[in-house]
């Protein structure tokens, strides 16, 4: 079971005028990640089609610490904690050596943009996902 | 038990490169929601505090239907569906008068940015609340 | 001579970690004053072109007074300060009744997105443009 | 006569639904270099002040090629092309190894947060930004 390390680049306009990264950037973040794992990592290792198109069906976040910016990026370890046949779920933790700063999930429907509708995960899809498979979600 | 309207106004960048208005811009719009519920409609009605700092400690979003760039707004019903003695559970709905396209909720924090620290509701600010209080969320 | 009136809304995130709207977010206001302006009002007169794309070759802007965030829109004056072949030149002041926050410009290309190229500016769309054009920038 | 480099990471969502990273993003793009190259490398050569504050006085920037998201980041060179009592202007190159994306360049004030009205640069500042000054612009 392996779980996908991305390194988050901040930037000083993801703080709001509270000092503090804003909520709203959290979600930036986890995008950012999913994008490193579904589009650059995925096609790497034998699949090429989520690149065509996916659709986030929900979100759960949970903030746990502020997070002010920083020139070192945070790191999102991001893996899968569901797989159906026409959807993915994701978890994330958002942190640092130290600190966990949000704990998150994401629910991805492959999408065909051409058809403009949802799609079924592949075979070959479903071999690289079940190898970032873990149901338990961290405590 | 009113629910707080909010006519949220898009912006043409809030699309992705995939033609639709990116899930993360939705949580803008809560976040504008909730600022003109908290920030702006709170204080008129009675509770000044809510412009002195809160905190997100968490949110959930379900996506219903793709939102595409139009020049009106979309609505965004606001009411609360919970209240504990230092936090509050906000739902959401973002439609218009045909079109459900996300329902979401969001655990807000009161904070005290002088003492960087949680703080509790005033008897002031639950009184504003509960008016908008229906702890059944839309089926 | 014309000018396009648009009452841009601010979002509360458009504020940085200064307090004030971040400078970036200015730009984002002319965006959405040109699309306005370019997209929704230029079809309505008799041009249904713009909507096929359009590239920004060039911005220029002066920042005048700071912008705090408040919950009425700012006013954008834009109006046509040159035309060429393939290319226009807008003028814009950000401003409410009393200030003027910001004086910018933008160079507009056409852009044929099917063929990912320029070009030129038809003569329907020139009729257009010329209702809204005053070489001289205000002092 | 020194540049400052710094290796900007894209986000996907810089991207508009044209398919290019948006105009506004490059803005953000310089943000970045210059929140480096004066709160970064500024303190840990001898100036701490800039921390403190600073606007943006203007901006100009010429687009030149497009740019579609990937996953290496852009190169922005910076450098001072201007120094004056109370305000600095910054020269940029957007670029990889083969194609020059954008030029641009920003007027600088530094300001005092705290009392809220700019300030004269100090010598130690000065210093600094003198081994990055060359007042000609890249042709």
């Amino acid at each position: 079971m392996a779980r996908h390390i991305f390194r988050c680049p901040l930037r000083w306009a993801d703080m709001d005028a509270f000092g503090h990264v804003n909520n709203v950037a959290f979600l930036r973040y986890l995008e950012e990640a999913r994008i490193d794992f579904m589009f650059r990592l995925a096609p790497g290792e034998g699949s090429a089609s989520f690149t065509g198109g996916s659709v986030v069906a929900r979100h759960e976040i949970d903030y746990l610490r502020p997070l002010v910016h920083r020139h070192e990026p945070v790191t999102i370890e991001t893996w899968v904690t569901g797989l159906a046949a026409a959807s993915m779920t994701l978890g994330y933790e958002v942190k640092d050596a130290e600190v966990l700063y949000a704990r998150a999930s994401t629910v991805v429907v492959p999408y065909n943009l051409a058809h403009q509708r949802p799609r079924r995960i592949t075979a070959e899809e479903r071999a690289f996902l079940e190898e970032y498979l873990d149901g338990a979600v961290a405590a």
